[in-house]
């Protein structure tokens, strides 16, 4: 009886064994193969179908390329971390964009993720600071505040004993998105009592884009921003 | 002059680095973050932005979760070999289904592919023997008869001393598409003047599928091949 009942929340854990008895371990890949398969279906975008692809392509490319890959990972887990100001990754802590002195300390650029960050940098207009927080806010999937990574961005805020902060504006950098839009609400509401400049990137039309194209609130939002030329 | 080209053919081989240059390092992730994300791209079906999810789920993961992985990919390339005899992915050589009592040794079914094996094993209808031949005839990507493995194939057909083969039918089983039809075709000329049963699975349309939906050939296939019921 408890047996059963192991057996059948065992089954509702992983739908795939319930079905495999122990007669039919013919039907498997050998398990090594499986084993691999399964840990590449972990990976985000990752389906059965494009887990097994890969774990042929492992086994048939050149050990040369496998051990590559297996030292990328290897390094990444070792050598990155978040930088202690800012939380973008980085193998330096600070990290290049923290330390670096040619950078406008007057000015910080809040993003969602690190690639968010690099996708700015790639603009090559803006040389102020960064702060990654590490997600948007999103009730659904229970992000609230306390999961991002605001608390040292209100430190990186506070005043020095002269009583002032080396910071003048923080632009909003989240993505326009729902919970880019919330994430970003949030943090004008508790910044903007402290006195600095809070700015949001524009929405609008994509450049070289077609009116004809644009869904509607796109549209909506290329009109409510317009200005004059 | 030669640097110029130089630089030239390096762009023309990797485009992403045209629009790098020195003083744009922070336009990048960390070293080790690009390592990861171009040895993601090298596997078939991930493109920059899959590889750049991967490396980014990788680095956030909880660090047993990439020592399975790792160790994985290391398992796989150390443990799985092909079996001499039907060339499938094994770990003890011959395979499970070469080494089998209770399979019928007088039918073999030739497969393209490992995965290929393990859908007809799924069915459960098939209990004979295996050859998978790794791959299909391919003239536009190269692939040739010589190419595959026919060669042991054809070894396993070779009758024994009374001067008879123990293999009575050779189920062709490639995929119904070009590659596989001329495989098929291929190694039905080949194998027929031997004298045994060659036998192409049906091409028709699929089980609950719908007759508006199907494509031209797939009716074709179905009209052709009608049998009396």
């Amino acid at each position: 009886m408890l047996n059963a009942l192991k057996a059948l929340q065992s089954a509702i854990r992983n739908p795939q064994s319930a079905i495999r008895n122990p007669q039919s371990d013919m039907l498997d890949y050998a398990e090594p193969v499986t084993k691999l398969i399964d840990e590449f279906k972990r990976l985000p975008g990752i389906g059965h179908k494009s887990a097994q692809r890969l774990a042929f392509h492992v086994l048939k490319a050149p050990q040369e390329e496998t051990d590559r890959l297996v030292e990328a990972i290897r390094e990444i887990k070792e050598k990155i971390v978040f930088c202690s100001t800012c939380n973008n990754l980085t193998d330096v802590d600070p990290c290049r964009f923290c330390s670096g002195h040619s950078r406008d300390r007057s000015i910080i650029c809040v993003v969602e993720e690190p690639y968010n960050l690099v996708a700015i940098e790639k603009t090559r207009e803006f040389h102020g600071m960064y702060h990654v927080l590490h997600g948007a806010l999103s009730p659904i999937r229970g992000i609230g505040p306390e999961e991002l990574r605001i608390k040292n961005l209100l430190e990186r805020l506070r005043p020095n004993e002269s009583g002032e902060s080396s910071v003048k504006e923080i632009i909003l950098a989240t993505n326009p998105n729902t919970e880019g839009e919330a994430t970003a609400n949030y943090l004008a509401r508790l910044l903007k009592p402290l006195g600095f400049r809070i700015t949001r990137i524009a929405m609008g039309l994509p450049v070289r884009s077609d009116l004809e194209y644009a869904d509607e609130v796109t549209k909506h939002k290329a009109l409510a921003n317009r200005h004059e030329i």
